[in-house]
């Protein structure tokens, strides 16, 4: 069974020059390796046709059998994908009637919610509907049609930019036939997932040198470790017959690292912290994360179920009027302090009704840090209503913005431990 | 005066494989482009050292004069960026002393700070310390140092991958005498940028080939235009020759798109909106948008001189208790209404003793929608204490991740319309 080798061009000057991230990449990346394609490349491109043909050169001289374009396909001049892959393959671009029709369809509807001149909209977006000859157009989703192109052994899969017309026409682009020939010689990956806080990067290495000093064949399976916001991520992937070593490398490191290890699955403490939180009801009190640990709480869909609210005390009125902090105790013990940590929590639980609560009170920075409670120095109480409570006040390392996240994060990790009744390994 | 082109190398198996975001390719690029250098390709591989080398070889081919690599000089065995550099420019590989002292240095301090085996943690990381020979070694920030390579006529510059690493050392790699000369023949670059809020792509497109037919030289000046985070961004780049034209570009689109246009200069509307709050004091009231509007806005230091707070209202009785919303009106009207969102902003000027507030409430769904108030149908009221208001409720395209993200947009630009006294456009 051969490898099936893939490369990813994405083109546009917005995303080469930084103005914009490129979201498709990495996406069109994930799902050919669930696919078990060997992906090798992602090169970025502006908007030039010269750096584009360019690209698709190198991808083709690579050896891939797949290359995946995104980008380029919209309605402006310097939208130049389609014409540039078909002068690469040998083909000349014709107009392509029934997608036409099916982008005048669309665009009608646009012009009358709009308001804007159907024609001049129609006239900019004509030059979609052009394919290069013998290629198969994928149905838009937006405006512009995606497009299969088989090409000496290879296949071009040509597509637009934006990810939400990307993503939801992906599925077309594997139905194609040429796709589907080409996938049908690749051997799906497998792969998992774990996850770990509190522990770093260099512990994890170590860890594997010694596993495979104690007889485990990693170079069987292929491990990445990676620190993702906060969280270190181990994703190992393999094929059939390196099952039974991937499994070994699960347990070895699930022992080695219980305390610190909180999902052996890929789950994120997201969807962990969701589950904990049914049939519970949840107060926040956020002074310096400002509300960032409420809108990763209600980022999941059904989050209402157990979300009753939360309270941005970012002044030392807000701490007292809404959650009834004494100010007394402000004044006493400063604003960042584990006194008022547990006051606001209290408050969260007293004023939401709920029954499980976290607060955080600490000093983002840049300014406002002192040698006692430097930049970074963050308090936080999570509590039940029966009075069980966890209080930890770390200094985080890093910029404003890694503060203000990373004590979002540990709220999420205070109550997940709090909710599961685990040891805290904070 | 030639041109200076670079390319840039990101490297990480996690990077292509999605798991983490690029954020090195995109800063450089930015950062050569303010210095007049063009950048071609930005290329994503993996840590198989062929792939690398490929890349290498691909922007060697391609003329560029300078090549940036990021990532793959960490502790571990599959970081491989130095060895394959120095292989694709001939030279070996030797042990730098002075860089070996200063890495150990900073590993006994985290060793000390973390407890962990500081002989373990050095060993692993002593392979950092070797640079190909005749190359210059840039200080660590973290434990890897950077390494400036001339090789042949062109640059490659070896960086580390963590941005918090990378973007601290960039300085030292741009005074880096090779690098130095390089960049003496780049001619800097000028440009500007225009944002707009509630105007489509295809209505800019419009106006630049009218302006162009109307006799504006624009393939004198680069324009790239993007739809960034729900806010159209036009970006205008152009060397000193096209001085004029670059003005006339940005006059005509102003005097076109006045009640869409809102920056003129690149200012972003958080910056825009914490200037205007200069002197007030901000309470927020949110329910769909879960505290991303308040984390928004706390985003920038120094919130803390106008924002009182916030109250993520998710549930009625936090919308009744915290912001004394009445009951009956919720009853009667619905939790998601104009009504309901004016009650909560009068609630959040009240309890937070505020002159101005925003108040957001709507559907995020997936679920919970009806035919009258369709999934995206949000409800904002903005006010000041006085007693001027405007209030909106339109229906936000997209899925739950782009409602709530949009919605803590309008409320930005509703703020910002609202202190600047301008004619509301939205």
């Amino acid at each position: 069974m051969t490898e099936v080798r893939a490369g990813i061009v994405v083109t546009g000057t917005e995303v080469l020059t930084g103005r914009i991230a490129d979201r498709n990449g990495p996406w069109i990346s994930e799902r050919l390796a669930e696919l078990g394609v060997e992906v090798a490349h992602i090169l970025v491109v502006g908007d030039r046709p010269e750096d584009l043909e360019a690209a698709l050169r190198f991808m083709a001289g690579e050896g891939m059998d797949l290359i995946v374009t995104s980008g380029g396909l919209g309605p402006t001049a310097d939208d130049l994908t389609a014409e540039v892959v078909a002068s690469f393959v040998g083909r000349e671009l014709i107009l392509d009637e029934e997608v036409e029709e099916k982008i005048a369809a669309i665009l009608r509807g646009f012009a009358r919610r709009f308001n804007f001149d159907p024609e001049a909209v129609r006239e900019a977006n004509r030059k979609q509907a052009m394919i290069p000859v013998g290629s198969i157009a994928l149905d838009p989703v937006g405006t512009a049609p995606g497009i299969v192109v088989p090409a000496d052994g290879r296949v071009v899969v040509v597509l637009p930019g934006p990810p939400r017309e990307l993503q939801p026409m992906w599925p077309a682009a594997l139905s194609a036939e040429p796709v589907r020939e080409l996938l049908e010689r690749a051997t799906p990956l497998h792969g998992y997932t774990l996850r770990m806080f509190g522990i770093p990067e260099s512990e994890i290495a170590k860890s594997l040198r010694e596993m495979e000093s104690a007889g485990i064949a990693l170079p069987e399976v292929e491990i990445t470790t990676c620190l993702r916001r906060g969280e270190i991520e181990i994703d190992v992937r393999y094929r059939d017959e390196a099952s039974d070593i991937a499994e070994d490398v699960r347990t070895a490191l699930a022992a080695r690292h219980e305390r610190h290890l909180f999902s052996l699955d890929g789950e994120t403490i997201d969807t962990q912290v969701a589950s904990l939180l049914e049939g519970h009801r949840l107060g926040l009190a956020e002074s310096c994360s400002g509300g960032l640990l409420a809108a990763r709480i209600t980022d999941l869909p059904g989050a209402s179920d157990y979300m009753a609210g939360g309270v941005v005390s970012y002044s030392n009125e807000a701490k007292t009027g809404l959650l009834g902090v004494d100010p007394a105790l402000i004044e006493a013990k400063g604003a960042v302090s584990p006194e008022v940590a547990e006051a606001m929590a209290l408050g969260a639980l007293g004023r939401f009704g709920a029954d499980v609560a976290v607060s955080i009170t600490g000093i983002a920075g840049p300014d406002g840090g002192s040698e006692r409670k430097p930049v970074g120095y963050v308090c936080f109480n999570a509590r039940l209503a029966d009075g069980t409570a966890i209080a930890r006040d770390p200094v985080i390392p890093g910029g404003r913005a890694d503060i203000r996240e990373r004590s979002a994060l540990v709220g999420m990790h205070l109550l997940r431990i709090l909710l599961s009744g685990e040891e805290a390994p904070l």
